[in-house]
């Protein structure tokens, strides 16, 4: 099958459009980093956005009861093929994670419509993947594919007012309490592709322009609470200490290393990190930190995350101190389709554009996704790898090549299939 | 000269009674913790009630420009011999800590007038020693001792509410404008004689009843930031981060390292800590940590206080991040008057009971007394070495042997002066 030719330069700039538009101040709550989630009305006035841009390309929109947007250019009960991302921020975000695969999904779609292909599509913009406003990675992915209990979402509360998901919700003109019936988005999928800023600099190491992606890397999410004892820290001398934070530092540092140690992309982080009283004058008695604990090799991360609770409560031990760890969620790695896979890599290599297969580090909706449904990613690179802050860079016209090589790959499976 | 007889257990009921009257819900902010601190409800009912008591001792009380409490049996301008502490308490405070030491000064007052020895004294209780207020550490005696400057003192702002120092000790009835004439209430002191529980083990392990000290620890108070880069924790490689929370990780053991190798009772301390972005599944861009390095050695903790600000240099730029170290306070060592120190011992000795020489590694007010008064401290043990927490105990029997103590010191030091 021949290859489509795609006016890039056109399209880079809708794209371009699309963007900057969507880093304006009706779209962000914060002037320093873009910031939007769920229910707020900078993220209703982006979902409205798209959905101007979904129309004008042919499409019917329609948003399932907690919020996911979906828009098709066939009726429902029509087998279809399914592109999008999320474009909900990190509270402290870039304009380019997430929102730039909504746009590049718009851009296939008015692509489809100029070319006269008529590919049967179907886009969705998922709710609340960055877990900013209920603290809940993946949220509108994971209740379509009901990777959540009834007791869970009822559980879920806003971190800006400690309220509960569901009122958020209702407020927002939807009817959470029918969250079930958001699996039917996914009803006529016959395949899924999403693309992405690939956060990290692999790409851009490699001197490619896309990455086909093949897996997502699993991840461990816990805690570490440590208990060791307050003292004054001007008359307690340093052999007659219990001190928490002392723990928790030997903690940030074996993490590391045990990542190291496992290799094969395994990653660790300590992102957050407390001490009690944290006051300057006082030993800390407690410390709570967090781990984040990732790899495409199920037991190599998940070996680490093993090895740090063992660490933690011998380091605890050594210090007079105790340690308890609790994970709050755990997700095993997501192997992608290979006839997915194998169509982008096809259409890709077919653009002349240097492009590289590989994994992807960070979690997406896409890993809810591909349980029910054939799928795989498109990655861009991003500047230095920088994501998850105001200073993320993507390049538009990545984007837009991106958004080519997904046409003529969904072309090709949708005409085979 | 012989050692006047105390009723001990008489003067150990008194001062339970004080001590455990200041813990009812009237003198708290918090019901877990004893809370309260400057130009609070809660602190005005406890110097209310330390006026009451040391009226009934036959003194007269006054206040001065900012809330120091003054209580003599002798008109000004004549000779007087001061004693105290300080009555408010760490946010997370117990009720010993300085209130211990205002009640045994009160009771020297009840001994000095059911004794019929009429020694002349001054009672102080200090505003606002533990910064729980302002955030500024022996704020009152500072004032006193004109350690702070009327710029300084116009910059601070309480915790709680962010409004002005000034601002709030208006409200509470005071003229802090006038804060310069409060030097004059150490104008007529011949000594000073604080006694503090000991915060510490040392008296505990050593099975002493009573610390006399000689020396109060200087200090360094520092903050050192941390800048690397913030990036998705899934996505960045190991060896591509350049992760400011490590940094602080680092430092934090090596400040442990630096202040064991300095020996002679140097200690160092992170107390606080706080990370930016502060999320599970962002490596972190920013770290910020205290530092409390103190010694009696003032080279030795000195030295650890250069030691860890190059260390920290070094090890963020190991990590392609750069520290910053930007102190906050430092006072030096603060050597005690070897004439009280002597009296006191004597008097130790002749009570028969088992006593310490030692130096005092937490601060206190006696070292903004000291410069211009000869001074020294009386320690007395508390359970575990423990304090600034609800936890603290001590024993009001000690801290009767202490005011007996005291007053026959102080006998010996205004006969012989």
């Amino acid at each position: 099958m021949d290859w489509i030719p795609v006016d890039l330069e056109r399209s880079a700039r809708r794209i371009e459009r699309d963007i900057e538009t969507l880093a304006g101040p009706e779209y962000t709550r914060s002037e320093e980093a873009i910031r939007r989630y769920a229910y707020t009305p900078e993220y209703r006035n982006t979902l409205d956005y798209f959905i101007r841009e979904l129309e004008d390309a042919g499409l019917e929109c329609s948003e399932d009861p907690v919020g996911n947007l979906v828009a098709r250019n066939r009726p429902a009960g029509e087998r279809v093929f399914g592109i999008g991302s999320h474009c909900d921020s990190n509270r402290n975000g870039g304009k380019y994670d997430g929102t730039m695969g909504v746009a590049a999904a718009v851009e296939v779609c008015r692509l489809n419509r100029e070319l006269g292909l008529d590919l049967p599509l179907q886009v969705i913009s998922f709710l609340e993947e960055e877990g900013s406003g209920f603290g809940q990675m993946v949220l509108g992915s994971r209740i379509v594919a009901g990777r959540v209990t009834e007791e869970e979402l009822m559980g879920f509360r806003a971190i800006d007012d400690g309220r509960p998901f569901f009122e958020h919700a209702k407020e927002a003109g939807y009817e959470p309490e029918r969250w079930r019936e958001c699996a039917r988005i996914l009803d006529d999928l016959v395949g899924w592709i999403e693309l992405h800023i690939e956060q990290a600099r692999v790409l851009e190491d490699t001197g490619k322009r896309l990455g086909i992606v093949d897996a997502i890397a699993g991840y461990v999410h816990a805690d570490i609470a440590v208990r060791g004892r307050s003292d004054h820290a001007g008359a307690t001398p340093m052999d007659l200490r219990s001190d928490a934070g002392l723990v928790m530092a030997e903690c940030m540092l074996e993490l590391e290393r045990l990542a190291r140690e496992a290799g094969r992309g395994t990653v660790g982080t300590v992102g957050e990190a407390e001490l009690e009283p944290n006051l300057i004058n006082a030993v800390p008695g407690r410390a709570r930190f967090s781990l984040d604990i990732r790899g495409v090799d199920e037991e190599a991360f998940r070996g680490v995350a093993r090895a740090i609770e063992t660490f933690a409560r011998e380091a605890a031990g050594r210090r007079g101190a105790s340690a308890e760890y609790s994970e709050r969620q755990s997700l095993p790695v997501t192997p992608l389709d290979e006839r997915v896979v194998g169509a982008l890599e096809e259409a890709a290599r077919e653009s002349g554009e240097p492009y590289l297969r590989m994994a992807s580090g960070a979690a997406h909706d896409t890993m809810c996704v591909a349980e029910r449904v054939p799928a795989a990613m498109v990655f861009v690179p991003c500047e230095g790898g920088v994501s998850h802050s105001p200073e993320e860079r993507a390049d538009p016209e990545d984007a837009a090549l991106g958004a080519a090589v997904m046409l003529n790959a969904i072309r090709r499976l949708v005409t085979a299939g």
